[in-house]
């Protein structure tokens, strides 16, 4: 039998047992256990290091899965799947059939909600605490939430609603570590600071009970008037005033490396009725130096050496990179250039532009909402905003961008980062539906660049364009590293046809491209040419340049590919054409199917669904029939039955 | 020359030079006025009788158009278009081709952002005083907010990124009428209630102010206490800590029709430094007896006696009173359904479910995004939430329908009213993206009744299906009175075919569907005979349905009918079955086009989009080639060319 704690632990039972030296035991066998793992498989390190004890207490104090605990973002659940009978495929996490990064329904019970996007636990919680309550049953909910989630306009909605429900019982555990993914910015991050630092709360109270001890000596006027203000003082002297004036009760600051008490004030949020908040103070990364002392790193990495806490580098240039030096390329020749990031000035490639152009740089924290229309009242007042943000995160601002940016045809520019398949983030993370969600709206330009030379062409030219314009872009290497930065021609949405052939019609749009010009390589070698078209424009879509093709040609079938789910992305917008103008070819479509994609890497998923350069010739043999490994000649060229 | 004040009033400026009695003359003919046209045109009255003062006042306090007045939601911005040359159109107000119901840029430089949704003033405002002072330029920007839709989480992302920016200078102007739509909830209207009735904020401050006259001859240890305590106090103890805390200054709360006041206000607010909010308390209503009394029935009003107050009942039964009585049967038999609104009770037909089962109804106030992941949270927890909201107003809950709703596979019912074209609110109120933003999203079915029995059938399958659903249905009466509430029979996706015919496939779904059958009546009268398909489910979409009709006939046209907009709409979706099965039938598409669409009637509308009666049948004459009034015979059966 092994000595390891962790290993004994099938669920949070055999954690509750634990003595307060195994406990300890156990807290430096995960954190070990993490950091080992995850310089394998990379993922949400530092999240994980802070709350290691905060997870052990939650389990120790509450009764999963009678008790629901709820961790929003989801991204900081790893503690609590080792708890939780998952240890022994944790080195599987974040990979192609392995574990979640993010709780999941279908591998525990005690994974009370899916989170992935960030400020939704408390929401979640308050509808299973209603829910209890509707049903007369019992049972504690808990949502823990870092200070960064707290940002997020919809854990305001949810804090204003669980504090009408005075009667409703909800804990909410603000993890508070001070940051985001980034140092966190906003008022109530100066006023989280302020509880953290600001002793003046403590020792205001000791002042006055000290002053109300000496005052019956006093008398008279002045003593009422004290009297008066003792009865104030509860109401206005509690450190959390802020949440106490929404309807919670407030525990805490509490240190939150210290199990003892955290479980100790979780048992006192136990004996609240209605609403309480505990506020817990932990370090992001803790345990492991490197990680504490730069988390932001270690927030979401990828391997990593765990000696020396060195991450390996990925290799080739990335479409973000691009975005960054193009950006600085037009931001240094037009100063109406501003950029604005919901907490991601890393992940966005923002961090250059921030450190030169402080006064032009804007971090709003996690929300989006605000950032698309702050962008849009930005670009009212004659300055000329980029918001770059990932794809699936965009979805926070959908109405924004509807009503606030495309309506008023105000000239806000989307970086949208991340768009196609994202990889081991999965589910939660996809930035497949951007093209669905952003080509019904009116006045909206959609550029899909397929290099990154298109990219920085793509930045030149939506600042030129004086409307809305998104520029979508996958997390991945460009196909070719040299990027002339100081071409400034624009780039239009006129179709290219960057290979000739009648066998087929091949439809593409943005990165995906280089992909299926590999596989047209294969094809040639079996006989096979087809006409690929690129569009990179997705809106204005180029019809009359589709139409010339499909006219000359007349092809029997066409094959779509798209970085993208099928509905309502690139297969649509052609069909759609081809409808109006009774074009009867077969389309086939090599895009994402009507169900939600897993995680595993880029390319792992992309093969799977089709999109690999395999995947893509032996979709067009199929097509045209061409089965085994015969070559494709003239014998074969018949038409495939239609219908 | 008219003795009327109002009717001399060109711009502000003429405002500025009236005297107190002018003024309150003034104050009086707004009001008048007001009543007099919106009892003629409908419209927001009530929240714009609250707001004639402090409209009044901004406009004498700034210089609009160079200081920038954003007034949130935009439906209390009639006294502001009044004051900035507008009123002798207003009797045009919300009418087709008239004056907006909101500000628009295309009326008047004085209207700085267009807004029709909830909550996004201060993000705007933020944008623009950003510009502001990164272009080192001036001016005051101002946005104005009631406490209803403060209660959006983007008010809040907006206040704290606004705290965050401490030299950015931005008036919040807090208009406190207590409600949002109907009665306001949430833990903010509980603080700001205390806010208004509580003296204790001024009290304590008056006896510590006496307390630190007296200390001095005390001495010692106590005065050093008190010294603490006074510089704490100044912190501590002021009225809008929760807004103090976030980083705003906090001024009021103040009588919103004193007009000095609230000027004096307002020029102390443009004395501060950074971001200021001044508190002001108005009555919704005020000055209009009917309305003071039933602010919520005179927030958005028909037509109405100016004095009586008595509202002019809309004929006919509506979808929304289908789903209140299907509701209310459905509930009663199974006590695990709860419905959910976001400050929407009346308009989305829950008033009565409300009263009858107050622990099972929530409103959770303007907060879509809680409202939809709270649903999920409660689904999750067994029971079956339904949450009843106007189609535009669940973009702001796009996400969350995704990422918490659909992605877990959670029974979340989306009761979706006034989808399709809504009427006088226009551009920023149209439900006719619904189907593009849900369609694409997996796990989702969609459902669209054509009348008021399958609205009802509707309801009772989706209490079936456990599994997320949409309900979509129209601002509209339903085409038969009669519903059968005893019938339980589910409702299926299979398509109904309504008409047969040989000349053109007809294809539609939802309520539309009673127009287009009218059409072919009329159609008939010239011998055109068509096939009409409806499909009550917009997804699963019965592609084998579709499939058989179309493979049977082989119709060379097929038109399309959606109260949507084409792009992302049942167009899209039939079009790419033809492509997927390499029908070569021509798709005309009746549906709304790619632009914003403007305001007016709801059948003024229809009609200038081809979808009214008359407009249908027109169209598939023209499609059949049979101009004039000639007959429909076998002479003019040939096909028309593709392409």
């Amino acid at each position: 039998m092994d000595d390891s704690i962790l290993k004994n632990i099938k669920s949070p039972d055999d954690v509750k047992i634990l003595n307060e030296e195994e406990i300890h035991k156990l807290s430096l066998e995960i954190r070990d256990f993490l950091v080992e793992n995850i310089s394998k498989t990379g993922g949400h390190l530092a999240p994980n290091l802070g709350v290691v004890e905060l997870t052990l207490a939650l389990h120790r104090v509450f009764q999963s899965p009678k008790d629901k605990i709820i961790f929003d973002v989801g991204h900081q659940s790893y503690v609590h799947k080792l708890l939780t009978g998952r240890w022994d495929r944790f080195h599987t996490l974040r990979q192609f059939e392995g574990l979640s990064g993010f709780p999941k329904f279908s591998e525990s019970d005690h994974d009370h909600f899916e989170t992935g996007h960030s400020s939704t636990s408390i929401s979640a919680a308050l509808g299973m605490a209603l829910a209890r309550d509707v049903k007369k049953e019992e049972g504690e909910v808990v949502a823990v939430i870092g200070d960064g989630a707290l940002t997020g306009g919809m854990s305001f909605e949810a804090l204003n609603y669980a504090g009408h429900n005075k009667d409703c019982k909800l804990i909410v555990v603000l993890n508070d570590n001070e940051m985001s993914i980034s140092a966190n910015v906003g008022g109530l991050s100066s006023y989280l600071n302020r509880l953290r630092t600001d002793s003046k709360y403590t020792k205001i109270k000791g002042d006055i009970q000290y002053l109300l001890k000496k005052v019956p000596a006093i008398g008279g006027k002045l003593y009422k008037s004290l009297e008066r203000v003792k009865g104030s003082l509860k109401y206005l002297l509690v450190a959390g005033i802020l949440f106490e004036e929404l309807g919670f009760k407030y525990l805490g600051p509490i240190d939150g490396h210290n199990i003892h008490n955290i479980e100790e004030i979780l048992q006192k949020a136990k004996k609240v009725k209605g609403p309480v908040l505990v506020h817990v103070i932990t370090k992001k990364g803790k345990g492991y130096l490197p990680a504490e002392e730069n988390p932001d790193v270690f927030h979401g990495v990828g391997v990593f050496d765990k000696d020396t806490g060195q991450v390996k580098e990925s290799s080739g240039t990335s479409y973000t990179s691009v975005f960054t030096k193009s950006i600085l390329v037009a931001a240094e020749k037009d100063e109406r250039i501003i950029t604005i990031t919901a907490a991601m000035k890393n992940g966005t490639g923002l961090k250059e532009f921030a450190t030169k152009y402080p006064h032009r740089f804007f971090d709003v924290g996690i929300a989006e909402q605000n950032a698309v229309t702050m962008a849009a009242g930005l670009a009212k007042a004659g300055l000329k905003p980029v918001f770059a943000v990932y794809s699936t995160f965009l979805q926070r601002g959908y109405d924004q961008v509807l009503h606030d940016v495309c309506l008023p045809e105000l000239p806000v520019i989307l970086a949208i980062d991340r768009a196609g398949i994202v990889g081991a983030d999965g589910e939660t993370h996809q930035g497949i539906y951007d093209i669905a969600f952003l080509n019904h709206i009116p006045n909206m330009t959609i550029i899909s660049p397929r290099n990154g030379q298109q990219l920085h062409q793509a930045v030149i030219t939506a600042f030129k364009l004086n409307s809305p314009v998104a520029i979508r872009y996958p997390r991945d290497v460009i196909p070719e590293a040299l990027v002339d930065y100081t071409r400034e021609t624009i780039i239009t949405n006129k179709v290219e046809k960057l290979t000739d052939g009648k066998d087929i019609l091949i439809v593409t749009t943005g990165a995906i491209t280089d992909v299926v010009l590999k596989a047209t390589e294969t094809l040639k070698q079996r006989g096979v040419r087809g006409t690929v078209l690129h569009f990179p424009f997705i809106k204005p879509f180029d019809k009359k340049g589709l139409l010339e093709n499909t006219n000359k040609q007349d092809f029997t079938n066409t094959l779509i590919i798209e970085d993208h789910v099928e509905i309502g992305g690139l297969t649509s917008i052609v069909s759609r054409i081809y409808t109006e103008a009774g074009i009867g070819s077969k389309i086939t479509s090599l895009s994402l199917p009507d169900k939600f994609i897993e995680h595993g890497s880029r390319n792992e998923i992309l093969h799977k669904y089709g999109m690999s350069e395999q995947g893509i010739s032996d979709k067009v043999l199929e097509i045209l029939g061409l089965t085994g490994d015969k070559k494709y000649g003239k014998e074969n060229k018949i038409r495939p039955v239609v219908g």
